[in-house]
């Protein structure tokens, strides 16, 4: 790597002058990036960086794929549609399609596809609107430490204090109930069953129960199968909607496309957003069972809900599914991955540290959280993106693009070991 | 325009068959679009349409503008960073510095600008989050027949009934007051100041005002400048925080980039979306005061905050206001359009209709609500785009890209003038 | 009036030392009370005051009645049942069958009768669940300046902000309208009706609309019989429940023993309680339209609804009713308050006053409002019990029992000008 | 016992045609009851009844205690006051300083006294109020099967979903934690502790934990002493106030005055009404800490806070806590009761029960739910009046008057049993 010649404040001046204090990643991250293609991005300064962060999981098919990049050229060109709301369009048209084709049918799954906002967060507003309106009831279920979005709505089913207090009112319509594996020796299934058969637990039958399979920013706590269908189960005995929050864990991110498929489980609602777009452009979509797709036209909706030109880099993308080879590559890098960190838990006893996560969605959580952060600020002086999560911040988190090869997945974990020498001091 | 061969539900079965049923421009409008130029858009059968509509306020610099899809595609040629959460990218920092020089600066404003998810909807939940924040109050106060969005947070000040009754749970911390002429003989801002003033009315002192200066979902209502002014000096004298969303209102759409300009007021907080990202892609920020800006890094944040595409375009749009001619030109077609809509009004009693709105927002309001709905597939048939709005749908609203030519101006609402001419059977 | 040989705070040492800082009334009358008769009551010292305060209203046939002291007597002797929940007893059914008899079949009005808890708010609480229940609406209607109650829904549906702010949390479901003659030059009831048809005005449908015909904790604010048909054709118009909260302008204090009699509606919900119980024991009772009464059993309840004393008491009081004698006395004691409140005004220019209210439920709003509280200071030193009301306490609020004399009044009357005097340094 | 004449429905009647549909013992237990005393009651009939509810045990001395009777017809013959919401009154102050005397000092408490409404949800919301005004927070932790009333704030703390559901309106600022042992092989306590540690639980930080020590409604629940203790540690590590409802459990009810005494903890408010009025009127207090006493005058008030009748039989009440012989008396009993239920359950095995509660405060829990209401009835027919608890009214619940002699406690038994053996067939 060069020596960068500009110190931290002069790079990143511009914000820190004109920017709201909101600003996170900036900070982390003193740099002003330029230029991106698969795993690798650079700075201004001709920096190179490994990306193990891909866009928190909105590139799992790599920056700039090459493909997508042509036909969106193509399409600027002959002066494709950019905007339409709802309207009809042939890319709208065209993604409807291989979708139902790629990914739906092999999977025998069936869905009405809806179109929200193109941010996760509003995907989740929509499904817990339209599970509140079939079901009449107010209340849903959500787990700890879990992540559904910043807007009212998905923040009183989101977990982390520090963002719900950000809400600057109190959250209603929610209850939080202990997520798999949440305390040792504690049944958590149980106990959710308890409380819903309990007339007297004084939590009411909930609309829904809406859960990420694999938790990213509550730490890369990965649901174990028989949980999820245990979940599952008793929302069917309940009468409960399942709402699966796949924004994250979805599109692949754990080796298969819905994270939920290993589960044998089908939700009645699906959110998706992130990676969706292919490229990384914004782009939602609200999967919901036929049955209760009782929307009156417009009862949601969003100026920016059509999203051309992501459209076109998610029909590309949705071709990464056609056969089973992609799917097979994820899990083959996931248990590389999986195995280095295993070692490395092992080689570094003073991290104190887990293994958490599954298929390219995994991370390590260190005895002490602060030792998370100084791996991860490490990490970036050597070229490696890589963030944190968990409530603590104490989860090194590993989200390569999927299509990363074995070569970047060895540099990046060498240099994530340097860092957590440096670090521990050896 | 040809004849077209396929009839609707034909043309229309992939969105019928595999989409939600919450699709609504799609049903009104039943043909799949394909191109797009400036103010003309074109269906897959040939057909072309004169579009008064511009992606609801979003395509404010028309479709596809020639040096935006330039520099977009040179950018996606050299491998520009699509995707980047808040990290530093030289296309935010361009896009700030030019928002600083273009807009702020010549116009004496002073903000921290801050990147929401790229919808409008999360840049209000963001302007009552913090405000809630820095006045530690929690009621907001907003109008009636506020449009601000549909996750619940946005939702709770919007007014519409309908939407209202979509989020399938009460909606709290929210007050509805009269807007500008409300009702005939009734002073609003006297009836606001006193339910402020009175410690018995039941409305706390609210952490903030929202509105737009002009409503675009509530029937094209444009509160006059006086008004705007003294809720301006109500918030001042109560220590309110005043937001303006002009998300649909804002970037040119009344003639000054800022709807509130001509009113001489300064807002705490303003909204804006839709056409900020210049060529229909998906950015959305939140202005901000700096002495309000007190945000804890990431408190709220998206991962579509960094759409870098959106951030050049945007960059090239702000371009259009280096001098005054741009704000000009509006305002001269806002006068012409609001000449042909009085000439109408008084050429078709029938219509019962009264004209609203200024600048290249403007509508008419039908007598009996049910005209407008008829006029505006009339005229879908006849190649003009243009859609209702108001609690009743009884508006007709022209919302035609700001650059729209005299002739395209024209054109279209010649159409308009003969689809009335029929619905009224004359 | 004898002197005091102890100082106010050897006197109130006891309150001041053991009971919570929430007490109240005996801060600003700093006497120890130990007997009372009629209109009159003693301190500890001797002193004898004269009682324009009632027990806030529960006392409208004065202190001490002589026939109900016997039969409760009587009653205590035989070991009559005192505490009985809602089981059948003798005095309830006897209490029962007298409502009927004397109050609601003369009135030609057909109510079930429910007992609460035998507190105000508590009948107000029965009274929106109930109308909540019916409907299936969460919103309920109430107006500036109402006084409901001080438990939290009583309190979502009062206007006053120390007493909100007191709930400590943010109160929900409720909406407040402007009263009767809240604004020189406003309607206020084609605003609520705007508010009503308007579906963009932010306000849903509500389930009911609650008032006091009377607003006595606001200010004695006396709605118009008018409005009051105009209130109730719009609730029959949109199907919402009418609630009047009679708690304090009702048995008789308006000179009718329902205080609504005159305005000629029919309320849906009735809320009775303080005088309810004759003699001043706790009581209270929710009327219920025969159809609305949709409650299962026990879906609201309280371990002291059946307060047997205070149903006799009650059946005792009822007597009063049988004849117009009673109401025809209170009315013409009405009218001789207002005239000297009425003379007061205008011979006292520096009060800079206004009448208000109706019957003896009547109140002078002083201009500048501390010469309210002087004045009631004054008078209490002089042997008169009085208090103020209003938002701003800045009403001096004359409540004397129904049954007081001619020379009671003017006596008490005496004592209220020469503290006007006093206060006004004349 | 005598046979009675009339059927039920005659003798009902009045209650079934006049009263709403809301009315519950009455159905139960359909007889009209006229005269009471110690611990039997008398209907119109002749017929006598032992009393093993005891006015929801708001009748722990029983019925028309003598020395209360006399008291109460002295002071009403000398024109005692009656009503005086929170003026200085004699009775008032005397009930003060014999509660500090014989109840606070005596325990090294120190509380301040408030009196709210006479009720126990009255106090229940001073309570709650009072916690959230002094922590600034929102949320309180209230546990399963907790009964805390049936106004709206103390609803929201109540887990019973028919009475929940009962608001009509979503209930908020809640969350329900399991109470102890309410799922074997599950450490509830550990379970809170790991709520409210992790920042990403859902849960925020409370203003209050409330529970009962014993949960009256909810199925005579008794915690452990142990587990209460932890309750408080955790609330002082956590600065959460602990409310001790002791409106049910306390006056002695389960042997000592405040029901958490053997706990050896110091709860930081606690409610007391129900038998804190000796003889069965209406009357509650709040004991608050001084630290917390942080009450505006008036901030929290109720017309019949002051009901002085009760006052007076509450001070002769607290006569019985002079000497630690009646608490000894009530474990004795308690025991004794313990013992018989043990004894009944091991004879029949039909019921498959568990004995439930400490002190006088004990139940059967029986396997079948509906056993439970077969056995009451049953019971009644023979003149023993005894009512159901628990979320399935699967609890027969006893509640004698405390002052019960053993005769009549094993005659009151012996009809039980009799009862058990009819429904069970034997």
């Amino acid at each position: 790597m060069t020596t960068t010649v500009l110190n931290d404040h002069e790079k990143m001046k511009t914000f820190e002058e004109l920017e709201s204090a909101v600003r996170s990643y900036s900070r982390g991250w003193p740099a002003v990036f330029e230029r991106a293609k698969g795993y690798k991005i650079w700075d201004t300064e001709g920096n190179e960086y490994i990306d193990f962060f891909a866009g928190a999981g909105a590139l799992n098919y790599g920056h700039n794929d090459e493909t997508m990049q042509e036909k969106m050229i193509e399409y600027i060109r002959h002066d494709g549609i950019i905007h339409s709301l709802d309207m009809g369009t042939t890319t709208r048209g065209a993604f409807l399609e291989s979708f139902r084709d790629v990914i739906l049918t092999p999977r025998n799954l069936d869905y009405k596809v809806m179109f929200p906002g193109p941010t996760g967060t509003n995907s989740v507003e929509s499904a817990l609107k339209i599970a509140r309106k079939v079901t009449g009831r107010d209340t849903v279920i959500s787990f700890t430490n879990a992540f559904h979005g910043m807007t009212i709505g998905s923040l009183s089913v989101t977990g982390n204090s520090f963002k719900r207090h950000g809400a600057g009112v109190p959250l209603h319509h929610s209850v939080s109930m202990p997520f798999d594996d949440y305390m040792e020796g504690h049944d958590t299934i149980a106990y959710l069953e308890r409380f819903l058969e309990d007339s007297g637990s004084g939590v009411a039958l909930p609309a829904a129960i809406i859960l990420e399979t694999v938790q990213g920013e509550g730490g890369i706590n990965a649901a174990g199968m028989d949980w999820l269908k245990k979940v599952a189960n008793l929302c069917k005995r309940w009468d409960i909607l399942l709402i699966v929050d796949d924004v994250q864990a979805g599109c692949g991110r754990t080796g298969t496309f819905f994270s939920f498929e290993p589960a044998e489980i089908e939700p009645d609602i699906v959110c998706l957003s992130k990676s969706i777009g292919g490229i990384g452009l914004p782009m939602a979509i609200t999967l919901i069972k036929p049955e209760y797709d009782q929307w009156g036209p417009g009862e949601h909706n969003g100026t920016f809900r059509g999203n051309n030109l992501a459209f076109l880099a998610a029909q590309e993308a949705l071709t990464h599914w056609e056969t089973d080879e992609f799917s097979e590559e994820i899990q083959e890098k996931g248990k590389f991955l999986r195995d280095t960190i295993n070692r490395l838990i092992k080689t570094y006893p003073g991290l104190d540290a887990q293994a958490r996560g599954r298929g390219l969605m995994q991370g390590i959580a260190m005895g002490k959280p602060e030792l998370a952060d100084e791996i991860c600020a490490e990490a970036f002086q050597r070229g490696l993106i890589v963030e944190t999560s968990g409530p603590k911040d104490e989860v090194v988190k590993f989200l390569p693009p999927l299509n990363i090869d074995k070569e970047g997945l060895e540099k990046g974990l060498n240099i994530l070991e340097d860092s957590i020498k440096t670090v521990l001091g050896q």
